[in-house]
């Protein structure tokens, strides 16, 4: 069984490269050094099964204690399913052997996940765990490795399961010193966004920027954008307990394009130097707003989110619309707890806002972790139907909430009886202005006038705006031809999507009211909202469409710093 | 020629009863006393034609000069027409001798109109100019009369016309006194609804209020309510135009459900004694309400616009959706003036909402009589596409404004490139303050601060409620089987109804956040909107329904009379 050909292979070999691992299930039966054995090429059995990609032989071998740490030409066996993307054996290797997902390579002293090729093998390694910013004998990430080989599927993977965009390797360099040689422009873009630093100098005191001004006035000009993003001054980074008046956060609706508010709010927290939970009393939130604003009461980051977001999309927008609505409530039970009751944390105050749709007209509710205002109003409806009332917020499940928020017809199907936020309240601003005043009028009721506390701040961040298209035709009419028929039917449609982006557009008037009952009132309303090159749909999931939107939010920082650096220093004033 | 036969009738007599009017012109060549003669029944040629329904012989015997005042055993031929509803006949009569249209019957000193059997009837004449209010020898007018004889539509055409509900006829009665004999609730109604006092005393001292309590329990309810219309202090009537606060008067859209916002405001009219226009700095509208905005602005009196909107509904919701926009324009033109421009009256000032939907996100346009403030804001869109400007308010015709804020989309085609305000803002009041907020804030910049006027008082008035409904399915999936399909397809129209509802619904959030706006400023806020019994739609055309929503106002009126009360001593303090 030891007895080796002139290529240098066993029967181990043979029976690898043959279909029936019941061969090689018999060869195993004894103990033998050919299972081992390495061929003239430097491959053990094991090797070539990677190689090959065998999952089957891989396991009959690891199960006759076929060796994993044999060097061969580029590595250990589970280095050479990498090398080859064979998935199925990487993975059967790492779940008899867990500890194989964190070996070395002799030769680069590389973890498996240097050694990935494409998003899939590096998912693959990422959800079992390994580290994502484990680095080389040189010092080099996996981060590094991807963007040398111009791998943007990998580097998006590699960001999103938080891969350090700053980690310095060979030489000092970051992985954006080397992404200025690819010219790859998407790339680049990704690591900033990402929090890539442009001023941080290698072992030869060149600046990414240094680098990219000697390249071309492009990536030039692209380096500028990230500098709004630094601190602007000293921060103490704890909150002030004392604050006299309250802050208010509104975060629209918008499906995936809630990446943008938090890399609005990432530059916020950077800027000021204190996490959002700590610089705001009040979060309100709809539909994907309303997910953040719940990240940010259980002391999620925002740069956690955004891997999240990011991995999320593509479990969650899988097939065709209305999509099933499983993998989202998965993420969110695991995000928020099965079990998480709404009042489980209390500061800052929340709410989020739902469509109670199981009435004509649908009424609005917020979901809050506080109780509601007790209002002193006359009912609206004078002989009111039998409805079921709404939960109250201690039994209230944080991830139903959500869930419920976040229901956009069509996209998904409803939550029980509440449709999406977004229908009566896409900009939560003036609800949340509505629900502060109605809570503060009740303490006043109450005899808790001392309780009271102003608003001074509100700030609104959007998802993105849309470019502005014209639209030629939106009449509908009764058709006397074919012709007409057409017509009517575009104008149909054309109709229905206007209807449905007024009734949700959080911009426009939503805007100009926030904006003017803030100044009547003395309260200082910031709204940030970046323009967008392109239309992006709720469910968008290409990663380019996605960084280039962030890469607007962080040019749209960069052109309003002083709005945004006023804002911060009020934020922080006591 | 002259030549009679047993019954007494002429040859002109036969002529008549014949197919060919050729005979009767041939017959009437030459003068005879037969064209006039009166048969054994009393009846001359001319009353026979009109008895028979020949407008034709009716013209040919004009033509030959037969007179038009022989009495005949009903009157003139005129009446007799009027008698047997031969609408062809009257109009025949009218059109040649239109002194005809006042012409009183010996008898009963009657006009026409008295003697109108049916609604068609007497709209012909009341279109034609006579007379609604003219009394017959006993002292009765047309409405007297039709309420005597329990014909609810001639009531309903009368009273549209302009007849005095209050009218005292024989024996001091008023119509009420005499509908309270006919136990026909809805006719009582009506007459209530357009002001009929039930504490009028007739020549025996009773009231129809007495009369009522004699008859039921339930007419006696009835009385009441009309009783919180009466003014309740003694009033100036002239406008202080020294107030040194602005009063913000807000109507909703809603169409022909507009009849509420008129019954509302003829109501504070009464109770404050001095016209809307008077009462209100700034008056903002949404479609119907625009057009009431626009009749307060032109001085035209609410019980007049009452009277145009019952008329109206018959001539603008005829056929199916889309109606023919013609009758609509055609309406406008002629209570607005075909030429008529938004500045040419300029106080109050008044703002219609418009949704410009040239463009995707559509705006929301205001037509104004005063010059729009200037924005010192970014441009909403960085890279704007090319988008003609809207029109300025001195170039801007009224009824077009009228026209463009009132195209609800499927109910008529749109205007150009304007949909129903509706859209944007069915409930005006925070765009409306919004307006008022940027207008100022321009004084403010322009160094004409002394100019600014804060609110005081926003008075929100609707078209009233639609009772709360359940709703059992807004659940949209992909169907796996025909029942599954039947589903989702009610499912999709309940979706569809729903986000249009809810972007549409001038109540509910809209009035929260307006009532939490005005108390945060101090501004005293008013919403007034009646519950209605049922769901009326937008181009409701049953005189019984709209009568009973007008009914339900006064209801409601009565019961927030306190509310009412203070809001009239608020509009009349300095």
């Amino acid at each position: 069984m030891d007895v080796t050909d002139n290529k240098g292979e066993t029967a181990f070999h043979y029976a690898v490269q043959g279909d029936n691992s019941q061969v090689l299930q018999l060869l195993g039966k004894n103990a033998s050094a050919g299972l081992n054995q390495v061929n003239n090429q430097g491959l053990t059995p094991l090797h070539l099964a990677c190689q090959l990609g065998k999952p089957e032989m891989v396991r009959v071998l690891l199960l006759c204690n076929a060796r994993c740490n044999i060097m061969g030409p580029g590595g250990y066996p589970i280095h050479s399913a990498m090398k080859f993307s064979q998935k199925g054996c990487a993975e059967m290797i790492v779940s008899m052997d867990s500890s194989q997902i964190h070996s070395k390579d002799p030769r680069y002293g590389a973890s498996p996940l240097h050694w990935a090729k494409n998003a899939e093998m590096a998912r693959m390694l990422l959800k079992r765990g390994c580290d994502v910013n484990s680095t080389s004998s040189a010092g080099n990430t996996a981060l590094h490795v991807a963007v040398m080989r111009n791998r943007f599927d990998c580097v998006m993977v590699l960001l999103t399961y938080g891969a350090n965009a700053d980690a310095r390797g060979e030489h000092g360099n970051t992985p954006l010193h080397l992404a200025m040689s690819k010219d790859n422009v998407e790339m680049i873009k990704a690591l900033i966004v990402f929090g890539a630093e442009v001023d941080a100098p290698n072992d030869f005191g060149e600046t990414p920027t240094f680098i990219a001004s000697k390249i071309s006035k492009q990536l030039q000009d692209l380096m500028h954008i990230s500098r709004a993003r630094k601190p602007a001054f000293i921060l103490s980074s704890t909150r002030d307990e004392k604050r006299t008046h309250d802050h208010l956060l509104c975060l629209d609706g918008g499906g995936v394009k809630g990446l943008v508010i938090i890399q609005l709010l990432i530059a916020i927290e950077k800027a000021s130097g204190v996490a959002a939970k700590d610089l705001f009393d009040w979060v309100a939130g709809t539909s994907t707003g309303g997910i953040l604003a719940l990240a940010i009461l259980h002391s999620k980051s925002m740069a956690y989110m955004r891997g999240v977001y990011f991995r999320m999309k593509d479990e969650v927008f899988r097939g065709s619309r209305p999509y099933e609505s499983g993998p989202l409530e998965e993420f969110l039970k695991r995000e928020f707890g099965e079990h998480t009751k709404m009042t489980d944390v209390k500061k800052p105050k929340v709410m989020l806002t739902g469509t109670l749709s199981d009435r004509q007209p649908a009424e609005l509710h917020l979901f809050r972790n506080y109780d509601a205002p007790e209002s002193v109003r006359e009912p609206r409806f004078s002989q009111n139907i039998n409805l079921r009332p709404p939960t109250l917020p201690a039994d209230q499940l944080v991830w139903r909430a959500a869930r419920s928020s976040g229901a956009a017809p069509t996209y998904f199907r409803p939550n029980g009886r509440f449709l999406d936020g977004g229908l009566l309240a896409n900009n939560p601003t003036l609800d949340a202005m509505t629900e502060i005043h109605e809570y503060n009028q009740d303490l006043i009721r109450k005899g808790q006038g001392n309780k009271v506390k102003k608003l001074s701040i509100v700030v609104s961040l959007g998802t993105g705006r849309s470019p502005q298209v014209p639209v030629t035709c939106v009449d509908v009419f009764r058709p006397s031809n074919p012709w007409e028929l057409a017509k009517t039917v575009f104008g149909a449609k054309e109709l229905g999507k206007m209807v449905v982006d007024c009734c949700t557009d959080p911009d426009g008037r939503a805007v100009d009211r926030a904006r003017a009952w803030c100044e009547m009132v003395g309260i200082q309303y910031f709204r940030l909202n970046p323009q967008l090159g392109t239309d992006i749909m709720l469910d968008e999931v290409s990663d380019t469409v996605l960084v280039n939107a962030l890469w607007e939010t962080e040019v749209y920082i960069y052109e309003h710093r002083e709005e945004f650096q006023k804002l911060i220093q009020l934020l922080l004033s006591p």
